[in-house]
């Protein structure tokens, strides 16, 4: 193998790593809660905005829905390292089994992540009824991963 | 004035009161607070983690920049309105000429998302230099509003 194959190979062994390093670097335990709990606060808050308009509770309006589903699948991708920090199931409410069935964990949250994926194309292509079907979908997949890994 | 157009006009402005409607409805003022506040630290750990990029205390790359400082301009379209709800200068670290003095409050706003816009085209233009101008900028835009609007 020549110089430069092995350059390129640790270079992207290096941004891998970081990559990583830079998604999992919390300092403390309470610093990993603080963070995925706000990142889920926000999200919920847009979450529950999608839900008015496709209850009709508010004015059902393309851009606005398109742009909140934006922002949900956006923060959707952060928080799923935070929730594997050890200890991080004391004093919060995660339950230990999201750390002891890790790929389970990440399996739903995978799933989940798919069907606000969808629920966004749904959102770009404006069909209210493929919207409130995906919508549906999207709220299931949340409580999937609510109903087996958050304490009651 | 046809019909046609008139129908236009109509829809624009629901549109318009409609966008506005979903940013600015929050319940409580507990709500905006929170709201605004786990905002406020998710784009701080993201804020952190080009501090520490660009310090060389973690490894600098480029992507991992980039999408960071994307998530951080992302992050700071959301927070204003929620600042802007009455009353919500109590029992936060929201100082009351936030809201008395709101052009002002929101002219720092608006300069710190033009700092973070310019910290994101630096970052995808991917000069090391240029990004630690830019993340200086960026910082001391964000001070700025604190030292006037957050209580020490």
């Amino acid at each position: 193998m020549n110089k430069n194959a092995w350059t390129a190979i640790c270079s992207a062994v290096v941004m891998i790593w970081a990559a990583g390093d830079v998604r999992a670097q919390f300092a403390k335990v309470e610093d990993a809660i603080k963070y995925r709990q706000s990142v889920m606060s926000v999200l919920g808050t847009h979450f529950t905005r999608l839900g008015a308009m496709v209850r009709g509770e508010t004015p059902f309006v393309r851009e606005a829905f398109e742009e909140n589903a934006s922002l949900v699948a956006t923060l959707l991708k952060l928080p799923w390292e935070a929730f594997q920090v050890a200890g991080s199931d004391k004093a919060s409410a995660l339950r230990p089994e999201a750390l002891s069935q890790k790929e389970d964990f990440l399996k739903l949250a995978r799933a989940n992540q798919d069907e606000v994926a969808k629920l966004l194309a749904a959102a770009k292509a404006g069909e209210l009824s493929g919207i409130r079907s995906a919508f549906g979908a999207a709220g299931a997949s949340c409580k999937a991963c609510h109903d087996s890994y958050r304490r009651k």
